[in-house]
């Protein structure tokens, strides 16, 4: 099985890059194929903006849904986004690996999606390839993330919401809106944990790893 | 009053280019003061990382909610942050104008929230400034939005799911998360509209921003 894991926190030796390693080491002992992506240490350029498409279509006005079906139609990908696409369509598995900032990804990951996952390459809104009909389906992604606070907080009545719900919404229209099964795993409030609860958080990290997909 | 409006489309000439214009004439015909924060005319930095705080209180592991709290307390705030956090001090009403992408900010506009909304500046999770506490309380925050899809396809039973849920988490967990009072104001698949139903989504938006507060 080919597996890609999107990292992206910028401190390698955190909770999170401890994930990155352990789901790396266990992927390569189940034997499975590993790529990472580690947008810090790749530099990744997160702004989705005109600098992307240099051979665009409309030279007037920028419409970024349009200008990507047109890159994909042309071949006119910028490099370092085929390069990204390529490990995309290589994966069975995907996983995105970071901390929840304001509920949601960090920028640097945000910027993965709004300059990966283009129009005519992960769905296609002219042909109506979406959810079922989405062009990655057959692969799973999972969000695999941390949050500064803690399980409790996260309740219907919680001052967060639900996290369930959050995540539904989450999942549902970034995996399964290109087509994609969708899960998560979560870690909630590691700065308040003693090491050993650290360590059987990571236990069971590397159960869920190691029975994907 | 005084009223932010922070910008992030990369077209100027978008309908979300529209919008921010239209808000500030009204605005300063209705003598209110007005700022913009045009993020992708500025080149704003989106990428929270170590750069942003040149004097760490930890050099070996970086924690960037416990730097964010350090760089406030000592004064140590990079300087285009600086000034956004000035803007945000000044400001009665912010007005976040921007096109939904994945269910979310682009990834230039989820930047400005990483890195201006800092731990001890909008709010404070050691003192437990969240909410009705949060450090930006008294003001008020719409999040201002187009999206690709058209209004039916967000309802509990269409493709997105429920809107409103959506919505209620963002500003939840965005302006209500540091005290502010949070609203919303949506253009559903523009790109689909007659110029006539453009124009009475622009005068809906334009009497919304004529009785702001």
């Amino acid at each position: 099985m080919n597996v890609l894991i999107v990292f992206a926190h910028p401190e390698s030796e955190s909770l999170n890059g401890s994930l990155k390693e352990l789901a790396v080491d266990v992927l390569n002992d189940e034997r499975h194929q590993v790529q990472v992506s580690d947008l810090y240490a790749m530099n990744w350029k997160a702004v989705l903006d005109k600098d992307d498409f240099p051979e665009r279509m409309d030279k007037e006005l920028f419409n970024p849904i349009a200008e990507q079906l047109n890159a994909v139609e042309n071949d006119n990908i910028a490099l370092d986004i085929k390069r990204e696409m390529d490990k995309v369509l290589w994966a069975d598995v995907i996983i995105f690996q970071f901390p929840i900032w304001w509920s949601n990804f960090p920028a640097l990951l945000k910027g993965g999606i709004d300059r990966v996952f283009y129009n005519g390459f992960a769905f296609n809104v002219v042909e109506m390839k979406l959810y079922n009909e989405g062009l990655l389906k057959c692969k799973k992604g999972m969000l695999s993330f941390t949050t500064g606070a803690s399980r409790e907080l996260y309740t219907d009545k919680g001052p967060h919401g639900d996290i369930e719900v959050l995540v539904k919404y989450f999942n549902h229209l970034l995996f399964e809106f290109v087509g994609m099964d969708a899960t998560y795993f979560a870690i909630f409030g590691p700065g308040e944990m003693s090491e050993e609860e650290r360590e059987n958080e990571l236990d069971r990290f590397e159960e869920i790893i190691r029975n994907l997909p």
